[in-house]
């Protein structure tokens, strides 16, 4: 989803402390960024960065760091973030480079959710769960490299799940109608909220590298 | 489905050469039976055999046996069959006693095709799909196992991609909606194309024992 470009989003970006703009510079020193030992998970994609924010408030333990390209978007989030939470941040970045931004096992999970679908074809090599992503995130995560990944769209989720099969990832929780399924503790994006409530059926899966 | 019962059934399966009325003592001579060399492919439930009767003429280097546990049906499945199909046949019986009727590694595909959802939460043992059944099938087809499923009920389909993983299958083919995917060589059961004529989606997978 596109949003229109904001005339205050640049200087948000640099005085929004959740934002980190020499986010390479922090690329094997998170835990010092952070101050504490605490797993890190990643969510690519993090739009307006709701499903952090929560996550961040209900697991103090954990560190967030959320990605996103639309320079707006990363505005809005950080702006909607309590500047105080201690273990979130925002990164105005694409998922392309993640091995500029982190060292291998830096981070431990990692979040899809709503991935752009790319629903033509032929442009089915960017859509963020074809196996090369797939490889990619393992290499980076290392050995224990989970991937919790939900979306609306029906032919995504299908994909994803041949994807994940063919590169060998262990799958678990997949839910095909995560509403109205026993799935608990689910944090909603603010995509899914809006989604969520025509009715319309929500796909999840967790995925596990098989040690 | 429950179908009235036929008072010509009984006959019938007396009669029809495609019906084995000793299946267990065919037990380790289903080669002998067929008088071949060529795989063997099971369906659990395979109702009026629509599909392993279409499978039978198309693939005459295989030999197919389906199984179903209603008398009538069994019936009904033998007698629109071509009795002179050399590798199709058919027993009366259920699935709950593989191991009287095969022996190890003796056929290599068990087709599962809409069975019985059992939709109540206590009755999920009885679905076919449930790791208990799934390990019996590992077992007895031995290492080359290969499970080939389809539904159209979402909420079985959800169930049996959680117990093959949790089995640890090996799963490929995934079809969140068969009848608008890529997939070739499609073979309806009866079921199926009175279904999928209302426009609702088909699920299907392919699950291979991970050597």
């Amino acid at each position: 989803m596109r949003v229109r470009k904001k005339p205050w989003a640049a200087q948000e970006l640099l005085d929004n402390t959740l934002v980190i703009n020499d986010a390479p510079e922090k690329k094997g020193k998170w835990k010092e960024y952070f101050g504490n030992d605490h797993p890190i998970y990643v969510e690519i994609g993090c739009g307006k960065g709701g499903f952090l924010r929560k996550n961040a408030e209900a697991y103090p333990d954990v560190n967030f760091i959320g990605i996103e390209q639309q320079e707006t978007v990363v505005a809005m989030a950080a702006r909607r973030a309590d500047e105080e939470l201690p273990n979130l941040a925002f990164v105005w970045d694409n998922a392309s480079n993640l091995s500029d931004l982190f060292e291998v096992g830096e981070f431990q999970r990692l979040y899809l959710n709503f991935s752009d679908p790319w629903p033509k074809k032929r442009t089915y090599k960017r859509r963020l769960t074809y196996r090369g992503f797939l490889q990619e995130y393992r290499r980076i995560m290392g050995e224990d490299a989970e991937i919790f990944f939900k979306t609306d769209n029906r032919g995504l989720f299908e994909f994803s799940l041949n994807e994940f099969c063919a590169d060998d990832w262990k799958l678990s929780n997949i839910s095909l109608d995560l509403h109205n399924s026993d799935y608990e503790g689910n944090i909603m994006t603010e995509y899914e909220e809006k989604f969520s409530s025509r009715g319309m059926p929500i796909y999840r899966l967790e995925a596990r590298n098989r040690k």
